[in-house]
């Protein structure tokens, strides 16, 4: 297998964009991805795309990426469209880096484009219910019927399956996650809330992200209850939006920079049914990243991970081994994932403030580590513009308690 | 890039399974390829799964690889969800080829999964209609309702766009690229009558074919109209089913079977805006798959290619370099493409007869040839046993006149 590099990357601010179709979204990313790497349309072999819903929301179920390309002018080059629910971006990610891995093309695009804002925000969660079993689903549908929860208004979607009218039944996933951390470990709904402190002030900083505003640990904790123990300003939102990256060989990024930067680890994994104490996917994905790059948790200089809840964060640090397990609480209260902590997670903001248009999500959290790696994210750069070593982590839908799909990438300069 | 070997493959019959899921489906397909090659799960080591529509007709419109696989038992191997409208499992196949091809795993399963049959016909009907771009669609079905035609009771899909009750848009297409063949090279409804009796003939001897009846060329210019010149049996019909087949490197290969058959050309392209007189992408594709397998169209011992209609097929002779633009006729009216002729096409009964649940169809066709190319085809067999080059032609949605994704697959024994 070749080197790859990732040479350019490109995205549109995530947000509510009900004037623009996927056309005009994916369109922004790809553009402004192809001007960052300095290539042009007929420089791009193939390209891979990931979306997850536009079939329920926009109609578009079939072709999307030559729907969203074709006018472009790429010609006749291999398109693919990926699914892997929230992990849709990131498995078209780890395609092109196939693609050119295998020494088949040089230079190849994945793109991750999404809309989830409808009129009716229903069909919005209802879309995004369709990332777990079906049949699960409505034995789930009638559970949360029969306890008729609500939820406040910012809608809450985190990736996760779509019940009631302004809220997503994944984040009875993440809270019941939650409250067996909570139970287990001693970890405190202040610790999830510090979370979201973080996102948000990173967010804040971030020029792509849907929500700019900065909380202090009261408000998130006094923002409207979703499920115990996630508030509203824990969960993610749902959004629109798109990003795209640019990844060649060897050879070809030479030409093209002076900075490539390298995929060095593209793990792509499945959900299982797992032994009593085996690790989840998230752990056992990212041990086969770290043995492939040759590289230990404690030398990631810049994390992008799933935060489809805040608590999911701070699960994650345990899992992708920044820490022992039981001691996630203890990384957010030492301060050491922020940005000027040891090891920065979401820098972006994450889901949770950058926002999650779940099929773009994957590409956006590779974009960022990127855009870090190169030292150009301004406000919110971390390691004064030295970070070596990148980390993303993308997981998607949900079976039996396991993402459905997960994804680990490791990037390095 | 790797020797990559087809050493098995299993499908289901194509028909109308009111009382089965999508997971019933694959698991028949998945479970048959693996015996087929003498595989157990432990050996598979990825998995590629195509579907276009299974959102729109099942609900589930994430996950649907992992929702159809986990249960098998697969471990926490790599999943993928690929979609190229009614290319979607032949792109599954050229990743699963891919991943092997690139040196990055020795045995990868690829399927295609479809339902297509609801309770509700026009359901169906509406869900293949999203194979082009949308905002074509609206335009078509103002158009079509404009002109108020209907057609008869047999559902004709054909890959095709869904706008009455009883047929598809896609139609629409076929019967305007049919006139005008008809009209620029002479060909002639008896011609696009005679290829359906070759496929209901074909389809009469293939047990997994959804449509066993054997028809005259009066029954096929005698069944209801749908756009002139097709007729219902001249249009390929909705239909559910899966098919599967195991991938493997050289050495695991040799390790499993006597008689690999093995994948000499792999291509996927897309449909672009054609310059006056350029070629379309089936031509453009099969050229780059005759070159990298180094075969000419006349060593090809047998065909599966893509008839959503019978004049279809016609053409795609010409456009695969059977034989000569306008040639097409000639070829059916002397028995060429017979099963017992020189170039045996649609030995199955192709999508006409045998059935086209559209994300199932590229890797039916694939396992057709597999099999034929093993001389396992009884009835239907092409060549005595003999074959040694097979080639599958698999095209998906629709822009602007060419179809949206087309692959191209050459295996050899």
């Amino acid at each position: 297998m070749r080197k790859v590099a990732v040479v350019g990357a490109g995205m549109t601010r995530f947000g509510k964009y009900m004037d623009k179709t996927i056309k005009d979204l994916g369109r922004e990313a790809v553009e402004a991805a192809m001007k960052d790497a300095g290539v042009d349309k007929s420089q791009i072999e193939a390209a891979m795309v990931g979306n997850a819903v536009a079939g329920l929301i926009t109609g578009q179920e079939m072709i999307k990426a030559q729907v969203v390309l074709r006018e472009m002018g790429f010609g006749d080059i291999p398109m693919v469209n990926t699914e892997n629910a929230c992990a849709s971006s990131s498995t078209a990610f780890h395609l092109a880096w196939l693609y050119v891995a295998s020494g088949m093309y040089d230079c190849v695009l994945a793109l991750g484009v999404e809309k989830l804002y409808h009129e009716d925000k229903r069909r919005s969660f209802q879309a995004i219910g369709s990332a777990v079993d079906m049949t699960m689903v409505q034995e789930l549908l009638k559970a949360t019927a029969a306890r008729g929860v609500s939820a406040g208004e910012k809608p809450a979607a985190g990736g996760g399956a779509g019940a009631g009218e302004k809220r997503s039944m994944f984040m009875d996933f993440y809270a019941a996650g939650a409250r067996e951390h909570m139970k287990r470990y001693g970890s405190t709904a202040v610790q999830f809330a510090k979370v979201a402190v973080k996102s948000h002030k990173n967010a804040s900083l971030n020029p792509y992200a849907q929500y700019r505003e900065t909380y202090s640990v009261e408000d998130i904790l006094n923002s409207p209850m979703v499920a115990e123990p996630l508030t509203r300003l824990m969960c993610s939102p749902i959004g629109d939006g798109a990003a795209a990256l640019v990844l060649c060989s060897e050879e070809k990024a030479r030409q093209l920079t002076t900075k490539p930067v390298w995929v060095t680890a593209s793990i792509l994994g499945t959900g299982k049914d797992r032994a009593p104490g085996e690790p989840g996917v998230t752990t056992r994905m990212a041990e086969k990243a770290y043995k492939l790059a040759g590289v230990s948790p404690q030398d990631v200089d810049v994390v992008e991970l799933h935060d489809a809840s805040s608590p999911a964060e701070l699960m994650e640090y345990e899992e992708l081994g920044l820490c022992k397990l039981g001691e996630g609480g203890r990384l957010i209260e030492e301060g050491i994932t922020e940005i000027t902590g040891k090891t920065p997670v979401n820098p972006s903001g994450g889901l949770l403030s950058k926002g999650h248009p779940i099929g773009a999500t994957g590409c956006a959290q590779l974009t960022e580590v990127f855009w870090q790696l190169r030292g150009q994210c301004g406000d919110r750069q971390v390691k004064g513009g030295n970070a070596k070593i990148g980390l993303t982590q993308n997981a998607g839908g949900m079976m039996r308690g396991e993402p459905a799909a997960c994804t680990i990438h490791i990037l390095e300069r």
